[in-house]
């Protein structure tokens, strides 16, 4: 006899690489944007919200990391229609926008995006295919005071949200000088740019490897290549120890003061023009800084950074926290990159075929977040609401009234709504909740027009060390006239905040 | 010979029924959400984060609008794995995290979600497949003082986001009542609740468009079918007489006090268990919300509300803003329903298999931000920066630093970082931001230590009503001095606010 087959209830989970974020993940998250926010409203940006879906045509391939296949994102086609992706950064979408409403747009557009971007790559340890970015970006101003201003800007939001000056710093670097560097290495023919594509494509991402790699893995990979611990191996652009030689050297340049680090720089770059164009761009860069007083205390130029992403054809710019933490082993590390930027000009171009000058940046706000809370600086933690219990289920408007109180009073309050028979799964869910404080009324202290008021914060603290004896006279709970419940759940909640 | 074909430019456009919100759309949703968001923490609703992207099988098909094929859902299937899809609600990720998380999340668990949700659905005029909700549902709560308590919150919401007492009303009805008046009717039998199951559809859907089709619409419906304006036949659930006679009965049994139409539904449901049980919970409620003070000026009990949804399964609310606004031809109308939800118990139940009763509600973002803004509450408007115009390329640095200054004052400032060549642009582009002010400063001034402060708010004044001589004698600018830069524009801007 057959069994009769019973349908399958659904899985409760969210699919593989995907998360959700409870109460004080969202509002810490939520604080911390909106004071950046603030810092790019005082600076002339406005707030821009793309939709999260954009035909695959406009969103282009421009991952970030050019060593995947160029997949990476979510698409799907729709019904006798395009194909359509979720955005896969927030930078994509403003092309798109700049070039879709480049009439009615001010020009240079000074735009601020946060929201949700996702990934369609291999799910891991703290690696989601959901997360959060926080950008801004000037459009149409081909001036580097943009790049400048952008670098202050995110100097700003830095100490805003709670980084304090010496524990960042922002490093400038520029493409042009890295392509200067390239063509006097040998590896860009200004007349044919397309030539040595590859070798260039392998040695920017050799410098961008430099923390993790080291001086020895980085000329490996400038030469025949590198074999890593796994025993993986990755090409190497097979320069020459001449030229190799010359790509150390500008990763290397940088000097004590910016002024020396051109200086430097002009060296390694002498004879081509697009170098020399470069150097130029920084010096400026360098001196609009200074003359608002973002010294190097907070800004540097650095030679070192070059940012991952091929379209960068200007200054690039990269946030670098400073202090260490521990890692999952307990030993100090460097926390590290926490924002990056830089001018990308062809971006526009691709749907217009005119030239739009761009520069932004975008901080990654899933570890400054987590640099927040590694310093304790993320908030003032979960505020858990007063717990009006329940101990006489008919007596539900009289409860309701003293929430109701307590939320006048501007008190986060709220009534135990479970099934109120055992009165211990009242208190677990105030624990629960993180409750400083239970009220209790029964029929007794109704008649007498009083409440018991309980201090869960005292109590906690009286059930990790005291005595039986001291546990019994229950100096956490005291008994108080109904009229004047505010008056002390107020005065208990000023005393745990002091 | 073949003409070389140029590979296309792709298209700068969002996908079909997508869009953008740029600026104040931003700010002005983001102000109302945070209110509302408020409102909700200080009810003791924590905020819950779920990801956009879900399997289809935790979704299920719960979809609102029954009348379409249960599509309506942006879905795809991912390599070697699930079919996954955008959510299309708030309310059914919930219920996946209610599940997933049972162990962990505090019970009842109160929380509250603000984000985009997803609909492939034609979109229409004012009719997009993104758009924004914002709920707050209680899980875990058998008690219909949940029910109350969102009633409240949502009316303490409404007044808090701008909406006066007297502009809106908050409906409350009983599925448990309109059920026993089907078991009146003889469309439910309690022995077989699969038995009638289409026509109490058909019933339902016709209830719900009482506004909008009238009585003789409704009867229509509810007898052998109707046709609409265009000549589509819709067919009806063939009641007789006498059963439709008792759905009339129905609507039509509101009275002028709760404790009236309790009675009066009382006599309707004469017979059912299902319906005496669904007035009891109408009249607890109103007896909560009472004591509570949320009179029949905030909150109502009205049969006629009977919201679309199927998985309803006890009250249903509804929140309507009752003041007129003009329709595009000029005609007023009621503004309509901005906010509903109700109890759905059954929603947990497909990935547990145990009951876990579940109530909340759902604001309509974009309907009710349209309403504030008919009302002129959304916002203080724009607050354009102060422009400081560029006369004199290579005094950069001081520009910024003025700027700087600004900023550090708290006052909203930019650099026009445009080609500053034709000083036109610079004044169109200033226009264009709704800047206040404009600050000039060209070499000569720089030399006397002053600058120009144009005063573009009494400018566009002038600009309409003024004679020749008056405009060139230039009220809207004057020269101050370079140090009294941030106090002159301090005082201009408190006079526009003024």
């Amino acid at each position: 006899m057959a069994k009769d087959k019973k349908p399958r209830r659904p899985r409760a989970e969210t699919p593989k690489g995907f998360r959700d974020y409870f109460g004080i993940d969202v509002t810490e998250r939520k604080a911390m944007l909106d004071r950046i926010a603030e810092v790019y409203h005082r600076y002339g940006y406005d707030p821009l919200e793309t939709s999260a879906v954009e035909t695959v045509e406009a969103l282009g391939k421009f991952l970030p990391d050019v060593d995947r296949p160029n997949e990476g994102v979510f698409a799907w086609q729709e019904e006798d229609s395009d194909w359509v992706a979720l955005r896969y950064d927030l930078t994509a979408p403003l092309a798109r926008v700049a070039a879709q409403f480049r009439n009615d747009l001010p020009n240079p557009y000074r735009r601020y995006a946060m929201g949700p971007v996702w990934r369609n790559e291999k799910p891991g340890p703290g690696r989601f295919r959901q997360f959060y970015q926080c950008d801004a970006d000037t459009v149409g101003a081909a001036t580097v005071a943009a790049d400048a201003e952008v670098c202050a800007m995110l100097s700003d939001a830095l100490e805003t949200v709670g980084i304090p000056r010496g524990d960042y710093v922002v490093r400038v670097n520029n493409r042009k000088v890295l392509n200067g560097v390239m063509e006097v290495a040998g590896v860009l023919d200004p007349a044919d740019p397309s030539k040595f594509e590859a070798e260039r494509g392998i040695v920017l991402r050799a410098i961008d490897k430099l923390d993790r790699l080291g001086e020895a893995g980085v000329r490996a990979l400038l030469g025949e290549g590198r074999k890593d611990d796994s025993g993986d191996f990755t090409d190497g652009a097979k320069l020459s120890e001449a030229q190799a030689e010359v790509v150390m050297g500008f990763m290397a340049a940088r000097r004590e003061t910016g002024a020396e680090t051109c200086a430097r720089l002009r060296e390694l770059v002498a004879g081509s023009a697009m170098g020399a164009e470069g150097v130029d761009e920084l010096e400026t860069i360098a001196t609009l800084l200074d003359a608002q007083g973002y010294g190097p205390d907070r800004i540097i130029l650095d030679p070192s950074v070059v940012r991952g992403l091929g379209y960068y054809t200007g200054p690039v710019f990269e946030a670098e926290l400073t202090f260490e933490i521990l890692d999952e082993k307990g030993r100090p590390r460097q926390f590290g990159s926490v924002a990056g930027g830089g001018r990308y000009d062809d971006l526009v171009k691709r749907f217009t075929g005119q030239d739009v000058p761009a520069t932004g940046v975008s901080i990654g706000v899933d570890r400054l977040l987590a640099a927040l809370r590694a310093k304790g600086r993320a908030g003032a933690g979960m505020d858990g609401p007063v717990i009006v219990t329940v101990m006489d289920r008919d007596r539900m408007a009289e409860y309701q009234t003293m929430v109701g109180e307590l939320r006048s009073a501007g008190i986060r309050a709220e009534v135990y709504l479970g099934n109120p028979k055992n009165f211990g799964n009242q208190l677990k869910y105030a624990d629960k909740r993180q409750s400083p404080v239970a009220i209790i009324q029964g029929s007794d202290e109704a008649a007498r027009g009083v409440v018991q008021i309980k201090d869960l914060v005292l109590g906690a603290k009286i059930a990790e060390s005291a005595s039986l004896e001291e546990w019994k006279s229950q100096p956490a709970q005291f008994e108080a006239a109904r009229a004047d419940l505010v008056a002390e759940v107020r005065r208990l909640l000023a005393q745990g905040e002091g």
